[in-house]
């Protein structure tokens, strides 16, 4: 009892010791260095088979999150740590700010209309569709499971994409303005299916309709904020930046243009939007003329500094994505049928959006397919349900959870290779075509 | 009853996601955007007023975390977010990996004698100090509370001091190698004084006297940490880097240099030191030799890809630290006695180091200013002693508690000013001294 007692106060003391002098459990450093090296690992098998190093990086996850199959435990606490969580979305916020940077307003704007159309299809045609599948798969569940079912589709995930455009360098392309906008507008739009969808369940459960009001206000958060930051995003950058470059002390283009992407990263989650929304419109309401004079003073471009912190901490996005993919939950016949049925509507649903899609140098096809990728907002919808019940019943159950994950899982590995591929084909034709 | 449901169920929808389709609070990134640009706004202050920026990054952490005084609530967060905490552990860690790579094995060892005489008699003369100073204030405590406290006073924490060393730009200076080795031996014995205090106590607690064999074996793990780093670091990042320069992918560089510091901040960390003591020692272990084919291949070097990384992280952990500053907690005058008291031998305590000093154009006095920071690693030690407890009674009660955050404050803030000036003073004489 004596002895217990001073072994377990000498762990506490210890124990304090081994998180060094702070509340982070070294271990976390250690699957740190795996993520890294392993992306580099795995990615560098995909570069020399002409694939995009993207893919390595999210199988270097999925080998990663599933050793527990081999029989290696302990590495799935990077999946569910919140510390390495913050890591990862800070990747993917300065993924889609770099991303942003290197697109236009002006040019933005100039596809607005087909973005819109191609985000407007590509909400309709895979909400139609998944209600069909699950309706099929599913006879017993009442229509707004089915309902719900092809909310989960609709979301588009733009991480993936963004970042295949950027491997293969046709990030500034008529094409990529195109999906870059739709996916934008798909946020607003998947913000709104669900919150309806949500709602309507909610009402059959309580015999209350739609709480109108609640919907208008969503809508109305999103816009206004989308809204504010282009219209005021300009003077307020302009203004911010020629206070910054009187500062004297040292790099402040980096803290400065940081501060603004975090700043609109708030707003968009505060206004329910993805943080990472607010990180792309940072980035494309931000001219490269605001900030020239500070690269001048600190003989630095802002794209150089940034550049290391998206290669340190992007991998660490994708391969943390990788990571949440769970083999093992694809156990049953029954289950990898509406799995591989989720996933076939889930890709056909968005190539409905090649036919909407215009514009000159736009390649339709590689718009389709730009917009495949669900990634964890797709979990994000599948989890929401899972809480959801009707009248006693989940409205996502166990088998069609594990399905959804299959589907995200399915349309994010697939996506970098058949875009790259699409694009690489006619890149030759596509840069005279915007050119001309 | 109706309608709150509803509104409860729409809540957990926007709840999730307000989240950002990620488990990462939106609020986070409105602290770093404050955390970013305050750090620069009052870095400027002191960037004009001649003294290191870090001292403006600790009080913009001041201010921030002592807002609620101002009746501003909301920002108290920052200083307990397990997130953010992560973000400040990976800036300390890549300063003093920083500041590992501009030292170097061979310079280190020259300096090891006088190093070790350094950090022992830093540890001596502040608990001989501490113990008195307790005794002296606290007489109806027991001889084991004055012991501890005593060990409190004992740690340095070099972060503060590397951090100032960089800013006036003496990292590589003699003066510098002695204040850092002194610092690594200092984690070291620290470890082993805390262990052996809070051995006692329990031993007192209980009866039984303290497990020697527990103390050899903290003693052990840490000696075979440092040692193995040394010993193997250097064939086995050769090795590493050989390996590196085949792989075609991009970014190779910086993802293994960060994998082998965060392994080494790991191992560390598991042997029950500092994980940034394991940062330091990767840095001093890895040649610039050894990593020149690589740098010549990505056209970048090691130095210039780590540098935005820690401009952006490194005043996060000054932030962070400086918020952790409670100034409500320095509330009666008996208080303030122990702190200042606490305060001032903790200053005394460390200037004895600079009596056993020696070596050709080391600053004697400097050394001693370099030691007396005690960042956080003094407040784990009290935290420490606040869980512990001897007859029911806790060893450090809340009072003595605010004392010892006192001291951390103090000895935080001073050390940047008064080591700049020391350093300053006769830095032409100590340059020319070491290039003799």
């Amino acid at each position: 009892m004596l002895s217990r007692r001073n072994t377990w106060l000498m762990c506490i003391v210890i124990g304090v010791f081994c998180t060094g002098a702070s509340s982070v459990d070294a271990k976390i450093f250690a699957a740190l260095a795996l993520v890294l090296v392993g992306a580099k690992l795995v990615g560098d098998v995909f570069e020399r088979l002409g694939q995009p190093a993207v893919l390595g990086e999210l199988l270097a996850g999925i080998i990663l999150g599933n050793l527990t199959l081999a029989g290696v435990d302990g590495l799935q606490f990077i999946t569910e740590n919140q510390q390495i969580a913050l890591l990862a979305e800070i990747g993917v916020i300065l993924l889609l700010f770099e991303v942003g940077l290197e697109s236009d307003l002006v040019e933005m704007a100039r596809v607005g209309g087909a973005a819109f159309m191609v985000a407007v299809v590509g909400v309709v045609a895979p909400v139609g569709l998944g209600y069909g599948v699950h309706a099929l798969f599913a006879p017993d569940s009442t229509w707004h499971a089915h309902l719900f079912i092809g909310a989960v589709l609709a979301a588009t995930s733009v991480g993936i994409t963004a970042r295949v455009l950027k491997d293969i360098g046709q990030i500034t392309s008529a094409t990529a303005r195109v999906v870059l906008g739709a996916a934008v507008i798909d946020d607003v739009l998947g913000l709104v299916v669900l919150a309806v969808v949500a709602g309507i369940i909610t009402g059959a459960n309580t015999g209350t309709s739609l709480a109108a009001f609640d919907i208008v206000l969503i809508i109305l958060k999103a816009i206004g904020f989308l809204g504010g930051a282009i219209i005021l995003g300009r003077p307020v950058s302009r203004w911010m930046y020629r206070m910054a470059t009187k500062l004297r002390v040292r790099g402040v283009l980096l803290a400065v243009s940081l501060g603004f992407c975090f700043a609109l990263s708030y707003g968009a989650g505060a206004a329910g939007l993805a943080p990472i929304v607010g990180a792309f419109a940072a980035g494309i309401v931000l001219d490269a003329l605001t900030y020239q004079d500070l690269e001048t003073k600190e003989h630095h471009s802002l794209e150089h500094l940034l550049h290391p912190l998206t290669s340190f901490l992007v991998p660490v996005f994708f391969v943390v994505t990788g990571a949440k993919v769970q083999l093992s939950t694809l156990n049953s016949m029954s289950i990898i049928g509406l799995a591989l049925a989720l996933t076939v509507v889930a890709i056909i649903g968005k190539q409905v959006c090649s036919l909407v899609a215009y514009g000159k140098g736009v390649n339709k096809f590689a718009v389709g397919l730009g917009m495949i990728p669900r990634g964890e907002v797709g979990l994000i919808f599948a989890a929401v349900g899972k809480d959801l019940s009707l009248k006693g019943v989940p409205i996502v159950d166990e088998p069609t959870y594990a399905a959804v994950v299959f589907m995200v899982m399915v349309t994010t590995m697939i996506t970098p290779p058949v875009l790259a591929w699409a694009l690489s084909k006619d890149k030759t034709d596509e840069e005279s075509a915007s050119s001309a």
